[in-house]
């Protein structure tokens, strides 16, 4: 193996690893928690999320996205529509799971916030590291204590 | 690779795809559908079914059982008690999603329908493979038609 595919298999693993990291957590505050199959499986007829977590019939639906420092994300507009077509069908509601590794903790940004950029992007912006909804907002709404909708104008 | 080996990775392949299949059956109906991680995954401390699949937020929880020919299935309770313990997190109803190989097509049958039988484990009579729900019975409830259990009394 060449060191570089040797990079690309650990950077793969790890995301794996936080991914499980984030399932655990959300496990253990008493959601119901599913993980897509691994990127990159033939999965092209059927669209999976990163992470579905279903609590009292309230669906969250997630895209992972981490970074090594604090910076703003970009995602490609097929994976907003992707996340779009999810809710449509299920019912429930999508959002960017954001991390700075070893930094920051798991923050959550709702897909309607995002800002579509001029080349067709969308961008979250880095001050979400920090301002996006936490774990406890998300178990808060979910235990039924508050919509999400009350903190979060887009 | 030794025979054996072989036959294993040739029935796991074949189970991989079945799932697949009914993934997709399920997607094309409207539903959305998340798979979980392959089974033998290091997944001890979150516990996964084989597939969920959601519409209107009805939540389907899904463990899968083919057979080569028609024959009474038999499922260990751990697997029970996890199911329930993903419906009672989720708001969800669990099926098992039973087919004979190339002959009939998927049926559901749910949890509490099954029989405990002496040794622990529970059964599935080989008639549900004739009476169990259809993939158009769950599509009618999704859809807001009926609840399924007007259908099915345990």
């Amino acid at each position: 193996m060449s060191g570089e595919q040797k990079e690309l298999l650990r950077i793969r693993r790890r995301a794996f690893q936080r991914e499980r990291d984030l399932a655990q957590r959300l496990w253990r505050l008493g959601f119901a928690v599913v993980r897509g199959p691994a990127s990159g499986a033939k999965a092209k007829r059927v669209i999976y999320p990163d992470l579905v977590a279903i609590k009292n019939r309230i669906i969250y639906i997630f895209e992972i996205k981490t970074k090594e420092k604090e910076d703003h994300i970009y995602i490609d507009e097929y994976q907003i529509i992707k996340l779009r077509e999810f809710e449509k069908r299920s019912g429930g509601r999508a959002y960017i799971a954001i991390k700075v590794v070893d930094e920051t903790d798991w923050r959550f940004v709702p897909i309607e916030a995002l800002e579509k950029t001029g080349g067709g992007r969308y961008k979250i912006d880095k001050k979400f590291f920090r301002e996006g909804l936490s774990l406890e907002d998300l178990y808060r709404e979910a235990s039924g204590d508050k919509p999400l909708t009350q903190y979060f104008k887009a």
